[in-house]
């Protein structure tokens, strides 16, 4: 941690602020430039309040050296985490594809879906029970009936269920039914769901939020594995930007820079951060290109009748052709599907 | 509503589209222009699902003509709500003017800011007792122990307090203690919370979400009224930019369109948008000129100290001046402190 | 065109406007709603401004059906457009490789530079003489002298030279010495030098500014087109968010949207989007991965002692091998390097 | 300086980067951590090229303990710089009020608005004779004439004149005929316009751009001064976010910002952030609330009929009600209309 002070600092600031910094067994090596007095610290940083520094009003600046988060930091865990679920993997060699619908409508519906985007390659599917939605006079999910057709597509086809969760009530429900707990882009500042999601060991995909930094990112996924679940899958799905013409600008460097910080799998969800149908295949090869573990896609059988965002689902023909194109890229990229 | 037609859309698309909109007891008026053909929607629109319209492959655009939310439109409630809190008003003539710490730290901490805050003049207090912080490892409030401090500062000074609900766990306990519900930028989405909370009738202070829009944030205000709870008081207090001078960009021209669009009240919390204490006096004035129907300011005895956003708390003396210059503006403002 | 007036607009004013649009040749189809009046308008409305229209206090919002851009819009020029530069060629079935430093800066520099990326197949060369800096203390390029070196390279190897034109006064210079004049980010709506670029009939590589939407993209494009000169790149280049990680973040699906959009051909600069070296060989797969023409990569014989950017250059020898990666990915993309 | 090693940096490569930079004079203090080596520089450090450092593959950050600017720094001048325009006066105790339309129109159309709000107690006067427009179809301003009739405004009137420059080739004339040059949002990274106008004593009003930074606006005030001319005018005129309301998002904190780092006058033009002329009365007094040197405002006597941003205008008798408040604000801000 490096300390810039103001140039007005009193000698009697600096000692306060000296035995302030030894107190947390951290030592301090004053720099002392033309106009500037900086103090490069050493040791165990983590144990200082950088708020409580700036909060000092001789104090400058606070200029971090080291990430503020451990256990997703690669530098302490330099090979790659992968994940085991139900026979599926994600983070090794096989990349995963997670697909199926927005939101669950019916048995009929989510079966069906299930056995197609099996038969295509997928490795495990997604449906949605209960729905994050912007206006409260839209479908909200079907909620627990949801979560019971889920387990019978998987009865059905073997594929393991993914589903999001949005609060604590619903947790004990999640861990006997679902296979992997997605965490909301909305969701992933809600400390709380995040803590009790970390107390169980089911694995967690957690999204990005739209105006999430990475740093921030990793930061949530360290919440949930300060409680002791390590199993955590990172997803990017568009951040918020200035641009309109999709509904959010998906960031495939993320997934680099998510690599090199982290030793935790990355996937990629195009359909969301694109909004639109037409742009999820070229987007989900470019997620393979740049080096995800996988990519998540809205699969429905009858996109123009989805409950909710048909617009950006393709058709299982489409996916099975899709699946075609990632499994000649993968092959060039030294993964399977 | 106007439905922009895809210019390969076929006579039965075009048809299967009329049957739709009309089973909605909706009218359409066709406008054929030379390339385009465009659908003009007529009647109750809300009924009509903008994502389903956007499915389909021959519809080019939605184009909306109404605001998606309904009671927190002005439109439909021309005047201003008045919120009442245990004797302090929202939205009237009078300015509220919420002070108090970031965290409740202890009895002595609390009761001493809320004495001489409410000697200034500060019309409510703020404090958290949870506390939402981007690391696992920084000081997450005293929680319900600090919520019983809270209610110890409100006995002594008479000042309704105002407090920040995480989860729904905590929800029964907050309506029995605390005046206003603050729900926080993190969870303006987190819609189950939303809801619950509307279901109660406490006064709820909803702050924008880091990168919400203007919309959205309405959106989330329909939420909790469309429970029943009509007493939400809406809080700007920066969005997400490219600059990272200050903390977040504080969006004064939200406060005008926020007036403009609803019926609600609005207030400004410039210490959480600046980050920096300096800023915030300058910054209360302009939410004040502006036409904000109060503010929100992080005031702490001892900075210095201060468990969290110390760097963005002013002392107890300066904000007795602040006041002083508020006061000043609010006579010229034609509004009352 | 989709007029939406006030509620309160009186009979006066309908027919002011009425008038006023029928002046232009257009004719107006109105849509009574329940609280709301609309106006669907036919026509030329590119006649009509729009800007104008909403001076009008009971003019509520002006929402457009159609794209301001003629020709640059797919809708009016439907087949790809394949520009040819000295035997290269821009949007056709090969993709463009346009690599080289980010300055020129010595003869023995861009010749051995030039000569190394012709090796592994770069289609044409990149190589500023003219800098864009933010620091006015930062080196500006070795200006004149540096566009000498350029021919001298192009002598040596063939490849047709691309560089930067900062401003009008060097016009005449460039349209001798260079194959493609560059126009770079923040000039992108320094509409005076892209008239004067308009006027001429040398291809022009079109960068998207930090800041600017799709469509002001395309606008930018179309000032040039406007004047004569159809022979436009447009390069995403990486736009400017809320994350600070990488130096902009580069928006594939802006790729797609313009693609879809437009009828010119599209490259992708990864070097300056990602400002880090170890991210532009993945970023490139990523780029045509999505569908990109091409990709314009910084390769630096000794970035370590770059005079500009070498932060975010690659060896040739890695690009060398990156030129690998992209063929094998080309076939599967039925592309050709 | 700091500069942040890889942790897998040689001894040979850490001698060499010290070589470096004692070569440009300036000393380094290592600082071992248990993790990390990092080394804090000192001296004159603007001799180093950050972008150099960054290039090593073993250094991994470099961070700025001072900033980049130097004659804009008000760690350097600390008093502020007053601007004296022809008997006005930018940065002292008298606010400046900048008023007038968006474009020039008509000799009757200019005088008249001139005469208006000179009387209202303006004290320049705007419009545009050369303007930048998104369109290349939309009116680009009336150019050499619009620069005549200025003339006869300031003639008539007595007010000094501001008037956006868009080119080098038009810099004699402008240099001939108005007060202050103004250089617009998109041309504040046009370094060769800079640079030029450097050259010259004009004042400059530089208006921040779309998505420039704080910092990059100083430097780019750098560019101007690094020249010799330190008569700089910054703007604040809204940035780009991802809320679409209003056009720009008014950042009113840049103002206590700059003003804090430099000490040059700071400016708001409250009609191109908000684009709606109903926001700029309360966005003005918010301006000068937080304590800008002054507003540029757009004053047309027909704003239905502006040939430009007729939306953002207002009518000379409400720019006079708003100078009434404007004045009531500057009395107990302590300062003078």
């Amino acid at each position: 941690m490096v300390i810039v002070l103001h140039p007005s600092a009193t000698q009697a600031q600096i000692e306060e602020l000296k035995a302030e910094v030894e107190k947390e067994a951290c030592s301090i090596w004053p720099i002392q430039g033309k106009f500037i007095l900086v103090f490069g610290v050493v040791g165990d940083t983590g144990r200082l309040d950088r708020d409580r520094l700036l909060n000092k009003t001789y104090v400058d600046k606070v200029l971090s050296v080291q990430e503020p988060y451990k256990k997703a930091n690669r530098m302490f865990h330099p090979e790659n985490t992968v994940i085991s679920i139900e026979g599926a993997e994600v983070g090794g060699e096989r990349l995963a594809v997670i697909a199926g619908p927005c939101s669950v409508e019916s048995e009929a519906q989510i079966v069906g879906i299930a056995r197609q985007v099996k038969e295509s390659g997928a490795t495990l599917l997604r449906g949605g029970a209960f729905k994050p939605r912007t206006s409260p006079y839209s479908f909200q999910g079907m909620r627990e009936e949801g979560l019971e057709l889920l387990k019978i597509a998987r009865q059905e086809t073997g594929l393991p269920i993914v589903s999001e969760l949005m609060s604590i009530q619903m947790l004990e429900q999640f861990v006997e039914t679902v296979d992997v707990i997605q965490i909301g882009a909305r969701n992933m500042q809600n400390f709380d769901l995040l803590k009790e999601v970390g107390k169980t060991s089911k694995p967690v995909l957690l999204k990005r939020g739209l105006s999430a930094t990475i740093e921030e990112l990793l930061m949530s996924a360290e919440y949930i594995m300060a409680e002791g679940n390590e199993n955590v899958i990172l997803c990017e799905r568009g951040i918020r930007t200035f641009e309109t013409y999709t509904r959010n600008t998906l960031d495939l460097s993320a997934v680099l820079a998510l690599k090199r910080l982290s030793h935790l799998p990355v996937v990629v969800d195009p359909s969301h951060a694109a909004g639109m149908w037409w742009m999820v295949e070229a987007l989900s090869k470019a997620a393979i290109a740049v080096g995800a573990d996988g990519v998540m896609i809205e699969v429905h059988n009858d996109p123009t009748n989805a409950k909710c965002d048909g617009a950006q689902s393709i058709k299982p023909e489409r996916f099975a052709v899709l699946m075609q194109s990632l499994r000649e890229l993968a092959r060039i990229e030294r993964r399977v599907i």
